[in-house]
């Protein structure tokens, strides 16, 4: 028999809405404007406030996500409303601090393979770009704190194994160049939970409490079993899609990223605060599915609904 | 920051297929008794060594299941294969004993209300008759074990909670009634994973190895989640069914039990070794696919196919 160490959950969690932007850059669908800003107010309105807008990309690479400093204004209008803009590069970044963004995330990949695909640029190449990132916003007097968001940090889908080693380097690459923190994240849908508590761990040694959120994509139906892994393992902030959304778009179907409202219903039911209202979260999902008619989206609770014992509790 | 006490998993799990009978029963095809035998050595080919066949309940209740005794008689002539058979009374006990079944699991309700629906007894009625399936076991003679399969343990769509208490003292009154192993089955989709530990560790304390399956559904994508949980509380036997079939007939498109491929998956991720082929599990899933036109298949494997990282792993 195993000795059960039944680890204490954290009291309260953050989902951070990743739909506007990693969703959306991965479906065919361009979502006009004034319905992102009626999703983040939407969001807003069920309790999220962190969202990730778009990206600071050049609009013909992303054409879905061309409209990011509108969506990122109107997201500035809400009070106590974190917004996240994705950077690729200090052009990206330049962009962010000028729109005032809360937070960059700057992705760094682990697997030497994909950031050569992706961006044309070692690992280490990129960590030299988020060193002059930093210096921009810190020459420029900025707010915006920086991610990075190690991505296929459990593996990748050209490379193959990426080291737990490399990860660890690269994380502490990063913090000596100065962000503010990292999130970990299984870009393609290798991890398992026992990875994500051993590299969560591994991370942790290294990042201490900058290690602050996980990023975990449902393609092969383990993005749940992932986030109570890295829930045990003490991270308190999850990126997850509403309805699903995102995912690679050359294998349609595919889940993407962790699904919002299914996330939230497993924190709530054990208790873990999120602040979320389901009723407006799910009326917002069927908005969403009317916008993006067509797409594939993703998730239990839609169908399911809430279990008579959680409603029970919300009524009591 | 949470103390991530970090439990070492067990180096091996089993995979019980239920989809023959929790799977089927669920669902309004019948399967012909040829298809059945077909999946059955299918199941055995791709390394499945524990197979629910199906139930001894009369044949007009459920027609799909009408066959068990001839499945039962076929799993029988395949080496180290041992065949499950759900039996829901003395009755149905008196046929596994007949039919020389490996094992025969009793439902038992810990929900009052669920048991009155679905039995028209209380729990305590059932552990009566439980009592008398022993008698009718020892008295013949007969090797089949008795399991039982402590169902809506975890919450029930009729009366909402179930006391962790009354679950814990029902697998007491049915141990006292000398049954050789007790299981929890989160009948309904209520569990989660902070539950599941839970529950596991305060029947554990009462039940000791005696506690040996774990049986969730997947209505609210929880399923691998809850898996994950039992398997850090010790647990190495798995209910599920191929395809994820199964389910409420009530709930069209509702994710019925943990999908097997799925499971098998997340287990063999995490060096979990389970003697399961994938490349047969899925073939064999196709053919389901097939016999089950207009049912729907849940699961994730089949679609996204196993991870590089994990090919490579197997190629070594």
């Amino acid at each position: 028999m195993i000795q059960s160490a039944a680890t204490a959950l954290p009291r309260r969690a953050i989902i951070r809405e990743m739909g506007l932007r990693d969703g959306l850059q991965s479906i065919a669908t361009i979502l006009p404007t004034a319905q992102k800003l009626e999703w983040v107010q939407g969001a807003y309105d069920a309790g999220q406030r962190e969202i990730e807008v778009g990206s600071f990309v050049p609009a013909r690479l992303l054409p879905q996500l061309a409209d990011t400093a509108e969506v990122l204004a109107f997201a500035q209008t809400l009070p106590g409303l974190k917004a996240t803009v994705l950077v690729p590069n200090l052009k990206g970044a330049e962009r962010a601090i000028e729109c005032k963004a809360e937070l960059m995330l700057v992705p760094l990949s682990a697997s030497h393979a994909h950031s050569l695909a992706n961006l044309r640029k070692t690992p280490d190449e990129v960590v030299a770009e988020i060193v002059r990132i930093r210096a921009a916003r810190d020459a420029a007097g900025s707010q915006t704190r920086i991610e990075v968001g190690m991505s296929t940090a459990f593996g990748c889908t050209i490379q193959g194994h990426v080291a737990p080693a490399e990860v660890v380097r690269l994380v502490g690459a990063v913090l000596d160049a100065g962000v503010d923190c990292v999130s970990l994240a299984d870009t393609v849908g290798y991890a398992d939970p026992a990875m994500v508590r051993s590299l969560f761990a591994q991370v942790r040694a290294v990042a201490g409490d900058k290690l602050t959120a996980a990023h975990f994509h449902d393609t092969r139906g383990l993005g749940l079993a992932n986030a109570y892994a890295a829930l045990e393992s003490g991270i308190t902030r999850f990126d997850a899609c509403l309805g699903g959304i995102g995912g690679c778009p050359h294998a349609p179907g595919a889940s993407g990223n962790v699904t919002t409202e299914d996330l939230a219903y497993m924190l709530a039911s054990m208790g873990v605060e999120t602040g979320l209202d389901f009723d407006r979260l799910l009326a917002l999902r069927a908005k969403l599915a009317v916008w993006l008619q067509g797409e594939t989206l993703h998730g239990t609770l839609w169908r399911a609904g809430l279990p008579r014992t959680m409603k029970e509790r919300v009524a009591a």
